[in-house]
């Protein structure tokens, strides 16, 4: 085991949903155990139940903190958080008990990670309809972490790492400009400040991934890029003069372009990132690119945070075993992210 | 060769862009006039252009209607039609005379579509603001096709057809709800009505192509399918009751779904069409899922036509040789949609 390993904070995420399951399942590969100390957060019980959804032998240990933790193939170190009525919440539901669990989860990372005592969170995914219900109206994980963290200036990520015969050597990271919101909000909220602020973020990111400056594609809003005009003027007044901006900054930016073009130009390797105006506009190609391989990234945060980037999937969970490729390369990017491991 | 191939017009798009090479390119496929007696109709020296361009020995025959045409992989037969001074226009540039010469050829072959002396039309890329700079205002080709033939009710598909590994064993057709607009005008126009008119166009093309209903997925306008209503509400009040609508109709509708997880479903297989509710939800996918072999499909005419999926790219345009799988696939299935092929 190298000493240098960073040591992460998993979310167990909604307890009804896949997150205890996937972190079981992720637990076992003994490559994550070579990229960090990973120590989940939740309810240890719960912990165990995933343990024999998957009939193995791992087990679960409660720890107070994460210095303590001695993680291992075998071996779940837990920081029990939240309260035991979530014990009682049916599997694969909204309830508002597995949202206060999955609340309490966050909250307990978030802090550990500003004071210092982890080097980064990954999340498990939780469900925002139980987090509502549990008293929580945030529309999405990334606004509740930006609320703990006191920032104003932040985007979500979604990253595919590199793969052979398509995509960059650094792999792709789309950043969203607008997120959850209706379509309309988006278009009404978009403004040159937050799609310049969103390129440097983009920018600052794929930096620190590959050592090297990315090449960014900004995405139109309208069909055919406006086409001249005709189909709206955001690319003019609003997207067009972020970019030239940011090329005066010395970022390494194209675009407005046509959307569905890019992305396939993206995928044949031609960017490093893409900033996409808007939640779907990005999700859309990242999914089929590659949907189990996909990690979010918070940016813009004083802390690391990566997460898995599915959601609770009640269709499956706790019934059929879930995919954990997102979770595990969610790790390997958070541990790369610290920058002590080469993985 | 068939006796019962259908005569299919050919029109050459706007020729300082790749229509006429692609139409030279996909004439030497020796399947082609197995399916179909193509006729082009445009400027026969541009076509001789073409020609040399790809340093070929096809010899291009002037023809003065689509009954006389004997075409071959040797043999182009075209029906002259726009003016000569189109032969001074730039090639990969936007001009009038270009403009006015692609307008002339789909104005041509509509006419002959609708007298039935051709049984349907497959055209090459027009550019939008050369047709508009020669005084024809159309936001697109399929707007303009369905002026000619006087209709209201029509939509603009994409499709692909089926592929070892993904897709359904139909293909998979992606139907535009919205199109040639802003995405601000997309979110304002939608209504029930056109949800479910598009839907209907879907279920009858596929019904057509492949012999059985088509399963059907509907696309949510906002993220995560609105998410209960926090980012939006055209899920409920317009998509939700146009999929009540079509169900009691009998047609085999799923939906609205989040559209980023409904693409990956499409993709393995689960459904054979979907209805995209603005231009770029439908075209992100479709050109990730196959930008070369994609085919553009227009519905609600009285007339067949099928068209390349790309644009005039005057980026390569009479410099790089195009790819021509498109123009060629846009031809099966035009072919195949006259019903006499089994294409």
């Amino acid at each position: 085991m190298r000493e240098n390993r960073p040591t992460l904070a998993v979310t167990m995420g909604d307890p009804a949903g896949v997150g205890p399951e996937i972190i079981v399942g992720t637990w076992m590969e003994t490559l994550l155990h070579q990229w960090c100390r990973p120590v989940v957060l939740g309810h240890p019980e719960i912990l165990r139940r995933a343990v024999k959804f998957w009939h193995t032998r791992v087990e679960v240990v409660e720890v107070d903190t994460p210095e303590e933790a001695e993680p291992a193939p075998g071996v779940i170190p837990c920081i029990p958080c939240g309260d035991d009525d979530v014990l009682d919440a049916p599997k694969a539901a909204i309830d508002a008990r597995a949202g206060q669990a999955a609340y309490a989860a966050v909250v307990a990372a978030t802090r550990l990670a500003l004071d210092g005592r982890v080097d980064g969170i990954t999340t498990a995914p939780l469900h925002k309809e139980a987090l509502y219900r549990a008293g929580h109206g945030y529309p999405g994980h990334t606004e509740l972490l930006a609320d703990l963290c006191g920032v104003d200036d932040y985007a979500m990520m979604l990253y595919l790492g590199p793969e052979e015969g398509s995509l960059s050597e650094a792999g792709l990271a789309v950043v969203h400009v607008t997120l959850h919101m209706s379509l309309r909000s988006a278009c009404n909220e978009l403004n040159e400040e937050a799609v310049l602020g969103k390129a440097r973020l983009a920018d600052r990111f794929m930096a620190r991934l590959s050592g090297s400056r990315p090449r960014i594609g900004v995405c139109a809003l309208n069909p055919h890029c406006g086409e001249g005009g005709f189909f709206g003027d955001e690319e003019r007044t609003i997207i067009a003069p972020a970019v030239e901006r940011g090329l005066a900054e010395g970022l390494s930016l194209e675009g407005p372009l046509a959307t569905d073009t890019l992305m396939v130009n993206a995928r044949d390797g031609h960017f490093d990132a893409i900033v996409a105006m808007y939640h779907d506009q990005g999700h859309i190609a990242l999914k089929l690119l590659g949907m189990h391989r996909a990690v979010n990234v918070t940016l813009g945060l004083p802390i690391i945070r990566t997460s898995v980037a599915h959601g609770t999937a009640f269709d499956i969970a706790w019934h059929q075993h879930a995919e954990t490729g997102s979770m595990l390369e969610a790790l390997r990017v958070a541990a790369k992210l610290v920058g002590t491991c080469d993985a």
